[in-house]
């Protein structure tokens, strides 16, 4: 069975600007889920801000293995309710790949529990991706770098947790540095941060950065089945420990109450 | 100057049950910042629930550099004001313990990102914890095991990320095993998790509980001064820029515009 | 393709010991190679330390995607050269799998850089191993926990780097723990250190533990090309730079010269 | 009691060449310790590789809490067993900081397991180090760039296992980008590599590097007494277990036997 993936797009600037509407006709996420189409092992669909429910249902997202996220102006119009669906999602199992401007979306925030902030600017200049470890699952096919002739800066200090691994580190004409792709694991998701993307630069018709967004979806692609009970905290009663015991001294809950949460 | 912590508790259990008043007849955060008061390089205070803002209002939490917190069956009473505030700490900088039943507390949850979801059992069972890393400073002047002749089971899998290190893992006698004693960095805070602690019994005058709470205390505190900006993203421009580079291409910010959050 | 690996045996208890001979007539490595080769993605074949560099040749390693690796008595007798070689194909990628006694192998040591030591004792006890993450793929189609009737136990401290996932942790009924399961990245090759196996007891004729072998090869492989310069320290020319610059100041090396080592 | 330090120097490019002589006329190992003498903290002596046993004797190791290694064309002078005896030490708890060129250091590498290789250009060229983590103990005093202005480039991929955490990473005038300050422990031992550094330039007379060696020095140090055993496997016998068991089933060992190793 292909990997069944959504690219979500915020599809604002492609509506309002001109310049964006030129490079991306068809939305941005329209332009990444083609990019991932090219594989024909992986099944790309499209969601937008736009749609109800944001294009993510319950039934949606519990047949989806993979879940690319585009956002950039408007984070706070997400609902916080298909937030907290995504984030279950993900513990269960989903993987996520969070690009460029989305290292400020709710979702990614959540999943961090730290600021994801960063220095910017948009200049137009030229950056140049290294390459961190050439064996990764997620740079396969790619040299030992990339350049983006037009990028957006960021900078660091980016405030995000110390992750699994840094695939990626950015080199800017301007004098910065960044680290442009990490992994993370949160229960049993897979997470990755893949900074290229400004909507105002065709970066997404970029032909190593479409193989790396192909690589990414196939690497955050778990095969084990969800871990539906991530939330749960059951009480294990006595009757039921793996070595026999007895119960023994006070207790503060009664039998068959539930813990407190 | 000594370590400023706090010592938080939830002081509602204390209140309600005659069992849990003898063992913490001034509550158990007394009985926690005790053992803190012990090391001459600690100043350890208490905070409660029931205080304006829980006791930990913006002036005093920026005067101190590690908290320790105990909740459990008063999570969601704590404002989300004060849990956005302390997590505001962590980031710059204050160390952070969560103690026993604080796994399901709003700041620890928001801190991994993960449901911190677990099993249990209240049988008064023994309890073996295994240390890890010898040489942490965390176990500092403790044996290779520390028993707890009563304690309520927690069973793996806990929902946690990934530590940075696994400092402590426990053994009970019904069967289970579980990751005690976890590090992790959030921003410029560290955080450990540390198991022991059921109300019911009187593991906190525990002597190396009571050791490895001072411990924590002190590799909890970092010395750098606040990361102030953790979370600001403010823009660079070109003229300001490191290097020399001419800004070039389309735009989507104007001139003096802030970026989106 | 099938997934190559090679099931590297010590293969001297097998034939010292009648004991094990009953268990594994053919042989440890058979009996594991026969676990692997259950999964049609799979082409397991053997080798041991008797053969012609101990059946590890330059061309065959070449050609391996995955290697297991069991060893107990004879780690010294295993040549300096071959081990350097399985190094290097970790390195460049080739994943690797050490079983039980072989935390003491001198591949594992090396790729660890610490003395990969613990207690133990061998008493036929009761082993109950707990799944930490249940949506990890190494642990896909295993329960929470797998029981083993009679084990060898292996008791924490077990002096090894931190991994960069904890799959697994055992509870002993003699009243120890153990990180049965644990992963590490070294260059572009993955490594997984699995506990069981103790050649008197018949562990690796158990379905979960067998299951976990097919899932850790999986797991192991990784489907980028060999990172065939992974030691290579080149010199990059002046002209040759990303940007162009110009060469300043003294210098150490004349033009031609390689770097040390 | 103050931080014992040791700088060692393989010191024989200052007696080689007239340009790093005029430099560091008292060779590179007594300008670092110069500056980690600054901090009334620590008490900083040197060794280097020419006087017996490198300087470094068991004797003295064992009171010394922190190493900085500096080596960069004699690596393979350096005795075995002087190598062997420094890792011993870093597993029970002294901290090793590895500089520059000793990313090829014997004592780095056997620590790491791990090539360590990297690409290099001697060219004088401009690094600005970007500060990753402004909270961390290394970079306290230091804002959030530093900028050298004659440097040897190290190039990405750096082959070394994924850092506890990545503190620095620097940006070439040439288009590369490096991670230069990365921390690991192994054992007891935190160890940090610190790139800055190449003879023919007067990078150890800098302020902030010297204030980072500084800072390094008091990460590095772990109060904790040293971990003797990390290396040791003793055998538990049944009648010392924690929990009574009876022996049961086939035995390999003999009673009184140690372990294979």
């Amino acid at each position: 069975m292909k990997i069944r993936a959504i690219v979500w797009g915020e599809n604002i600037h492609e509506k309002r600007s001109a310049t964006v509407r030129a490079i991306y006709p068809d939305g941005m996420h329209a332009c990444i889920a083609s990019a991932l189409n090219q594989d024909t092992a992986i099944d790309a669909t499209t969601a937008t801000l736009q749609e109800p429910e944001h294009g993510l249902t319950e039934a949606r997202l519990a047949e989806t293995d993979v879940l690319v996220w585009w956002g950039h102006c408007a984070h706070g119009e997400v609902a916080d309710e298909v937030v907290d669906r995504v984030q279950r999602r993900v513990w269960e199992g989903m993987g996520l790949i969070c690009l460029h401007s989305s290292h400020f979306s709710k979702i990614f925030r959540l999943l961090m529990g730290t600021p994801c902030a960063l220095a910017w600017r948009e200049a137009g200049e030229r950056e140049r991706i290294w390459v961190i470890n050439p064996g990764h699952p997620i740079v396969r096919g790619i040299g030992r770098t990339i350049e983006i002739p037009a990028a957006e800066m960021y900078s660091e200090p980016f405030s995000v947790p110390e992750p699994m691994e840094t695939v990626l580190i950015s080199w800017f004409e301007g004098g910065e540095v960044f680290r442009s792709g990490m992994t993370w694991q949160r229960g049993a998701g897979r997470i990755f941060y893949f900074r290229p993307g400004h909507e105002v630069y065709p970066i997404y018709h970029q032909v190593e950065v479409r193989q790396i967004l192909r690589n990414a979806v196939r690497w955050a692609h778990t095969p084990a089945p969800a871990w539906r009970d991530v939330a749960a905290a059951p009480r294990r009663p006595v009757e039921q420990s793996f070595e026999t015991i007895a119960a023994k001294g006070p207790r503060l809950h009664q039998d068959g109450d539930e813990g407190f949460r």
